[in-house]
């Protein structure tokens, strides 16, 4: 058959291609001929509690194991045929899912972490939530859940944080911070494997206790040399559901075992991939004598695009150019263990939203046990120091940057 | 460092090594020191409704583009300190579930799918119940969440059916079915990325109009060759929402072309493994002449180890050794493509619970239209019509087989 004669569709069916119609299409046509409403946060209705509960301690806090949520959460309801109803800020409390709902079969779900911080300067603000808006966006077609507007989901979260921020996050508690989780679920009660129709976007906020590094550092155990988290052709790059009940067996093992997490190999080389779930980086001295903050690459898709580690790795480049070198690049934990073996090993840290930035001080693989350098007394060693103050600063509005966008607030 | 120095917990952190520890280990010990309570069959409250509703005819059925259910659902709770709780059926309504629950972020969630057949001879039957229960189990210790007697849960299934079986499948109308969908979700509230410590069994029993083969045959469409759904070292051997909602793009896509699903090839030569959430099967004459039906192996662990698979190989074995030979072994669209053109295919189709044995007329691979023999109007060939009359004799209890396990009644 001469190529011309190949119709255009058979050159089309690509991932790439699939995702590049999906983000072009925000609203679908639907087959009633109606376009289906938008996602529009100016439609937002506030149904506020008149029985606003007492905001734990931090003791309270750390002591249950039922996650703590502030008094209100952001719901706005999705279907094919009509599109995104008004989003409303209502009173937190349990949702009602038909037992047959898509998201608890086949897993339609995706969704976000980012915190709120209570400034030094007492504003609160969040941190680069463009960024996360954006990602949901792109989760949200791999699962086959409806699109939106990042920036109208960026204009919901503020608006529930403008809400609950005030009291839950007081302006005499600098330091302190609240975690939002924006998450997204396939609603149709529908037991057929399709893309749900009817689907459900809500925004709750979370009272965390402060999650610091662990004592010592975190210490880390490689994956099971038969077990793979995320795979080239897959959606690792995703933050979907699928990406972590499956990673739950190992990290209960390698807990009892007493890691705090896996670092995730991948391919018969061990390339290093994520920890847990946060980025992985590493700090080394290269046999040419140069110093290396390295960290793996996003090109293949395997691991999330982390709006902290895109941080550090801008950060790092801006600052630390004269006295170290930033790579993003495919490297494998035998470099590691070489790294180690020949003194070459500065330091390590894993970064993301809940650990934040976390120095890694120990990594377990196949009977051999690699101890990196920390700072005095278990702190973070020099590098991953500057790092969490640079990026913790912006954070706390202890320096201005367009990266930390303030909250209004309603008083 | 000397072998016998190597700590034993270094080689024992594999896959086959966690599966096995959870699978010896029905209830794990709780950490206050008592045994949680196992799944229990004999604890089952009876708390039945007072307002059954209409069963609807296959017109409001196919019409529905909600899934309707029957007028009773089986629930069990479980939590990590107490274990299961009494197994109770009750009316079909929604769940209430926290924002917070882990099923909703994590894909904490697997489930099964068998049928409930009204038999010639007015019985009621399940097809093989212990292959689904027992495979559940083993999903739910993929998947983290708790473990149970395989046998309890079938006594539960049979149970619900003798409720509902009577009214929603009438004797007087043999050849019908009910769709049973047990479903396992982690309902603890907590955003921390754990196994959950709580966790609700349900089984739900829905009524579906007839689904037969599509006219013509099943046309399915090879996959994105940058996407792929189940890799070695992954899960796509067991039946957990990971393995669904990331393969929805995909068939969307295909579905918008005509095609009906998305045969999923791996790795670089193409390897056939499902055909949409179905197994595939060949029937091809080979070059040394013998005619063979073939179809993807375990144990890679790339593909669900479906009951229809396994019962049809089991009879294909028995009943057509004289005609051809029955092999499980990977082979490649390219392999399928060749017999195409050198006239040796005899015919193929899908086979799973869902879709029963649907033989399969085209298939297309980037730019070429495999053509594969049916049988006179559409109907299947003669090896899949063999196949199909066979397994639905079991099943419709035209002949006595323990693969049909009748279910007792209450009238």
């Amino acid at each position: 058959m001469a190529p011309s004669a190949i119709p255009t569709q058979d050159v089309d069916l690509t991932a790439a291609n699939i995702q590049v119609k999906e983000a072009t299409q925000p609203t679908k046509p639907s087959s009633n001929g109606t376009t289906p409403a938008p996602l529009d946060a100016s439609k937002l209705i506030y149904n506020l509690t008149k029985d606003p509960r007492p905001v734990p301690g931090e003791e309270v806090a750390n002591a249950s194991d039922q996650t703590i949520c502030t008094d209100h959460m952001l719901t706005a309801t999705w279907s094919a045929s009509e599109g995104w109803g008004a989003p409303e800020i209502k009173p937190y409390g349990p949702l009602s899912l038909m037992p047959t709902a898509s998201v608890l079969h086949y897993a339609t779900e995706c969704f976000e972490g980012l915190k709120a911080y209570r400034g030094y300067d007492g504003k609160l603000r969040v941190f680069r939530p463009d960024c996360n808006c954006a990602r949901m966006h792109m989760s949200a077609g791999r699962i086959s859940l409806p699109l939106f507007e990042p920036a109208e989901l960026e204009k919901l979260i503020i608006a529930l944080l403008g809400v609950d921020g005030p009291r839950w996050l007081p302006k005499n508690e600098p330091g302190r911070y609240l975690y939002i989780r924006p998450t997204l679920i396939g609603t149709q009660s529908q037991l057929g494997v399709q893309a749900p129709r009817e689907a459900l976007l809500y925004i709750i906020v979370t009272y965390m206790p402060r999650l610091d590094s662990p004592p010592g550092g975190m210490r880390l155990h490689t994956s099971p040399e038969d077990m793979v988290r995320a795979w080239v052709g897959g959606f690792g790059y995703a933050k979907v559901g699928a990406n972590y009940g499956p990673s739950l067996a190992a990290t209960s093992e390698a807990r009892t075992r007493g890691y705090h997490q896996i670092l995730w190999l991948y391919g018969k080389d061990g390339e290093c991939t994520e920890a847990g779930a946060s980025n992985f980086f590493v700090v080394w001295k290269r046999r040419d004598g140069k110093t290396e903050l390295i960290t793996a690459p996003l090109d293949d898709k395997l691991i999330l695009d982390g709006v902290t580690r895109r941080s550090i790795l801008e950060l790092a480049r801006e600052r630390l150019s004269d006295e170290l070198e930033v790579t993003e690049r495919k490297y494998t934990i035998d470099e590691v263990i070489e790294a180690d073996a020949e003194g070459r090993l500065v330091e390590s840290f894993a970064a993301g939203t809940a650990y934040f930035v976390c120095p890694v001080s120990a990594i377990h693989h196949r009977g051999k046990d690699i101890n990196i350098p920390m700072g005095p007394e278990g702190t973070p060693n020099v590098i991953t120091s500057k790092i969490k103050t640079w990026v913790g600063d912006i954070m706390y509005g202890n320096v201005d940057h367009p990266w930390g966008v303030v909250i209004p607030e309603r008083e």
